[in-house]
């Protein structure tokens, strides 16, 4: 085939996998999805992906970008397509401590960037379960969350530049260091969250931020889904907003997480609807100077505010961290739920957003609905409290098509009658295509297409995700 | 005109204005701009706006949309358009205090949102010296930045949702009011700064955040340019992040400020080269609660900042406001820079953004370049040194427009060789195309030519603005 031996020639046989030798990118981390590409292939520069989609755009070859792969919406489905992987472009170019941003390419791993910042007493805040195989570049793509977001913001706000290879194989240059730049269109955020159907992500420069010289972080138990907004908005106001990270966790999840890790703990000894794993940290002396009596006044700040709602009835049980071990175990026991929370089938895999002030008015319609619905049904949540995304996860009783629509539309009601949306942060890929066709206003849905049109008028960049045909 | 009777029917003929009544319209602040629109018409709503561009486009009738008018680029130069403005859709539909959210008409005064959300003990950080008169819609179409962006991030990180007409007449609905809402391409974003080239902004979910119960405020002359970085780096160190403003005043501002406003007083005794305006804000107890002395700890947090700067020299002189009246009066001193800065002609005004660790070096190479090529010029600067933000007036020695154009020239090479963009804040409009034209990334350039008219395809939004034309 003429557009193999041109990918050979442009970036070595050796890195364009053809047949088997494409087992390890055929299907997405969740397994729903399998395809054999025509090839993967693994450039090592911007000008070698320029050369290879102007390659595969020559012949409107399809071109599926993959960095991670560990999409949860079938953002990497390569079927019939050259699936170009970042592998190899995972260097971190440069740290510039003073100014407080890395630049990387789109290759590199989560935890490398976590590591190269954490050289420099600085932290890149995006951080989620995958983190130790998930790629910037995907990251990026996706607009993926995580757990930092109620600090530090979304992984737009964390982005300041992209380099960028179009549908045409032009390089677009928009690697800003700047905090303010009105120079036209944002096409660095249009690009961030287009899941490569508009472009390429090859680098980037990101936001790097003080590392917390010192972090409290407890396991709290508390009465009603209200009192947990209470707790946050609490503890955001004694603490100026030191609030890094807000994660409920229900009953069920926490069981299922002790079935899957016989050698976990608990996090309380007695059974809680809700768990919330709360984590503040902070940089300044006056918090984070341990006092002559060896006490850290930030954990003071922490067990004061969760004292006061212990008192009054709210907070029903809480157990603050004593020790870095103790931290790590409440981070494990959160970021295991990619494992945790798949283990049933049928299921429907929601990743939802309401207003951080309707969550508790969410889960009281949805188990009104279930009890009507599907009473024999069973849901586990883990959430970005802070964020109000969550992540919903129902197994119905029948593993029967039409019925699994029906409460994926059931939960959609409930969500968009709150002012939410049916995708938070693992974006719509393929998975969430039908609820975009479903839910997304139509006026949006057709500039989008427009855009689309626009930039890759032959629909050769990643093509089928995201944009649902509407009428 | 049968356009005039049709948008008559639709506002009301009180509401459309034509020849002397457009007086107030027709030329913009800076006074730079002077052109008489076809008509200014005030529509009352969503509905009405839609409307209105229905019957313009049907004819093809430019639009120039207007709030405020306070652009400092041109942006609503409105020459042969119906200008629309969005003087009566100012409604502060709703706050949410739990959500931390508002809900606006984009002709909203700023000042007025912050009010309304003031008297929720919240604040909606975006502020600059317009606040008085500019809306929000324009302050959204222009990404306008200010003095808080250091703190709570560019107005894009501001702005929830939005809702939009497009140059068709369709409504767009993005009016989310989500944290996390990963549901295809970033059209909000796409709509912020774009001026109004792209569609029309009518109503935006903003995000509020909690008021500081007590704010230190100090003017500080230091040294050198760098100690400025480290002043603020230690302070945001020493405080958690708490830097609210941090604001640059070079000394011919400081005398200009006080040939203007006689009854003002000086900053310091001494003229100081580098004068900086510094502001902490606390919502924390630990930081804003009394002593029994009547010391305040935030207050203490800067004064030992400041101090240890002046014992080893970085710090010439300090002055911490007393009281709030001392703290308006620093406040007034920088925020009278649109008025002190234009009194000189011939003026170059440019408003650029470097890299925060290269401000030094800009203005070391500045003075060596005019030293070569103008060395009789005088400039000022005012400067959001947090960001990187220099508001930079060159007054020429002469005022011959190739003369000014090789000026111009030279600050933007000194601006792009350090990484930095010749527009942070102040947008497009007409003033900045040529920069557009000679320094924006080619392939961006033609992306966001081909995102105008996939958009706009009868170019009738704005027409003029933002995009120059290249080859």
């Amino acid at each position: 085939m003429a557009l193999l031996d041109e990918l050979k020639t442009i970036v070595g046989a050796a890195h364009v996998l053809v047949d088997t030798d494409t087992a390890k990118y055929d299907h997405d981390w969740t397994g729903k999805y399998q395809a054999t590409p025509i090839a993967v292939v693994r450039p090592c520069s911007t000008e070698e992906v320029s050369a290879v989609v102007k390659a595969c755009a020559a012949t409107k070859t399809p071109i599926v970008p993959v960095s991670g792969n560990t999409s949860l919406a079938g953002g990497t489905y390569g079927k019939d397509a050259v699936m170009v992987s970042m592998e190899r472009m995972n260097d971190i170019r440069e740290i510039r401590p003073d100014a407080r941003i890395a630049i990387v390419g789109a290759g590199a791993v989560l935890s490398s960037i976590h590591e190269a910042a954490d050289a420099h007493d600085l932290v890149f805040p995006l951080t989620f379960g995958a983190k130790g195989s998930a790629m910037i570049g995907g990251a990026l793509s996706t607009n993926a969350g995580g757990s930092n977001v109620v600090k530090y913001g979304s992984t737009r706000g964390l982005c300041l530049g992209l380099e960028v290879v179009l549908p045409d194989g032009q390089i677009m240059n928009l690697m800003s260091e700047l905090h303010k730049d009105n120079s036209g269109y944002d096409l660095k955020n249009l690009m961030i969250g287009a899941e490569g159907t508009l472009g390429f992500i090859t680098s980037a420069v990101l936001k790097l931020f003080p590392k917390p010289r010192a972090y409290a972080t407890a396991m709290v138990a508390v009465r009603e889904m209200g009192d947990a907004l209470t707790l946050l908005n609490d503890l955001q106001e004694a603490t100026g907003g030191l609030v890094e990270a807000f994660e409920y966790m229900d009953a069920l999840y926490i069981s299922d997480h002790l079935d899957m890790y016989p050698k976990a703990r608990a996090p309380f000894e007695d059974r809680h609807e809700i768990n919330i794993m709360v984590e503040i940290g902070a940089t300044a002396p006056n918090l984070t100077d341990l006092r002559d009596d060896g006490t850290l006044p930030l954990t003071e700040l922490l067990e004061n505010t969760l004292g006061a709602m212990l008192e009054d009835g709210r907070v029903l049980d809480a157990s603050v961290a004593q020790n870095e071990a103790q931290r790590r175990e409440m981070w494990e026991r959160r970021e295991a739920a990619g494992e945790v929370m798949l283990i049933r089938k049928p299921m429907i895999n929601n990743d939802i957003c309401v207003p951080v002030d309707k969550v508790a008015t969410f889960f009281e319609r949805i188990d009104e609905q279930l009890a009507e619905h599907d009473p024999g049904s069973l849901h586990t949540s883990v959430s970005h409290l802070g964020d109000g995304n969550i992540h919903f996860l129902l197994f119905p009783t029948k593993d029967d098509p039409a019925h699994i629509d029906r409460l994926t539309e059931l939960v959609e009601d409930v969500t968009l009658g709150l002012g939410g949306s049916f995708s938070a942060e693992h974006g719509i890929g393929l998975t969430k295509k039908p609820s975009m066709a479903r839910r997304k206003d139509r006026v949006a849905l057709s500039v989008m297409h427009a855009v689309k049109a626009a930039i890759d008028p032959d629909n050769i960049m990643n093509p089928g995700k995201v944009l649902p045909q509407v009428n």
